[in-house]
């Protein structure tokens, strides 16, 4: 297999980059494993962002918290979710299955059905929740992506959302901004974190085994 | 480069399972890939349950809507938010930093002063939140990192969360279930989709390029 512990073991969220680009096809294929990845009922109900102009990146910066991977990193992928979910949402997902599998929309109505039920027990805010929550499978798959190809990422949650919004025009676009994978090269030198022990819990008290469950 | 994309290609949410088991290294290596990724703050607000027992999966069958993958898988994991993150965990994360580290927990007081300044900002329910947020990125990354195993697997919101929590006494341990990862190998007589087509936005109606944001 490939020898993805050893990936993940090399990645960090990495605090300084060097501001060198990646190579464009090194992008697509983070972004298409992205595009890839699962979502619930297979919605994908986002879009993501590619930022690779500099200006705007310097633009960006003060509404996240001035963090200098915004500036320093080689592409920007910024996660945002579909601003509530609608009846027509569902209808064009239906159609873009039936279309991709060459089957008629009727033969959906189940699915179609189990989509408006479920719709039907959210409010606005909450599928909105649920949309963000899918942009968090996509970033989890952006950051195995990444190292994979031994590119550098940071996940970012600390901007102002409201902010960025409205800097990228995305309300009118129907969608919230919810997290920022920075993409690029670590910078050594300036990175005090680049060669601190990688902090997480350990094994024991990171998993629950169903033998040590009382139920059982 | 690891050929990550033909993994991603190959994955599909198994709707069917054989119930073979998977050999444990490979479960092992999953849950470790989850284990190393990224989380807020590098907190890991959650646990990963790991259930095999097969009377077990018979009993969180009927508060999974009875799909059939969570019997017919070889194991389920069960991903679990803190139900609320508190003062007293962030304390203990400090610890677990300095002490990882090998550095004094006083040299880590602004990262602790930013934790607890975001915690001020939150409710108990939005910092729960948060967590199931955290718990989608492990999500994403088991997803993958099953791919990578040529492992099976189904990521599953369709259950009764209450239900499972109140089974498996998820809230004694400050728990919330959010997802479940059934894991296993694809019964290709029984599983329709087997051979259907992803179905996926185009690249196009997927990525928004800041080349086409007005306000570049």
């Amino acid at each position: 297999m490939m020898d993805l512990l050893e990936k993940m073991n090399w990645r960090y969220a990495t605090k300084r980059m060097t501001g060198e680009k990646l190579p464009p096809e090194k992008v697509e294929r983070i972004v298409e494993s992205i595009r890839l990845t699962a979502s619930g009922f297979g919605l994908q109900p986002y879009n993501v962002l590619v930022i690779e102009d500099e200006e705007l990146k310097r633009r960006i910066l003060p509404v996240a918290n001035n963090q200098p991977q915004i500036v320093e990193s080689s592409h920007l992928l910024i996660f945002a979710a579909w601003d509530g979910i609608t009846e027509n949402k569902i209808e064009n997902h239906i159609q873009l299955v039936a279309n991709t599998r060459n089957i008629p929309a009727e033969s959906l109505q189940g699915f179609k059905n189990s989509m408006l039920g479920w719709l039907k027990s959210h409010t606005h805010e909450s599928s909105f929740n649920w949309a963000a929550r899918q942009t968090y499978i996509a970033l989890g798959t952006g950051i195995v992506a990444a190292a994979v190809e031994d590119v550098d990422a940071t996940p970012m949650e600390g901007f102002n959302a409201a902010g960025l919004d409205e800097l990228l025009g995305l309300k009118e676009k129907g969608l919230r901004s919810t997290s920022i994978l920075a993409l690029g090269y670590r910078d050594a030198d300036k990175d005090h974190l680049v060669n601190a022990p990688k902090v997480r819990k350990s094994k024991e008290d990171f998993v629950i085994r169903d033998s040590s469950l009382a139920t059982v």
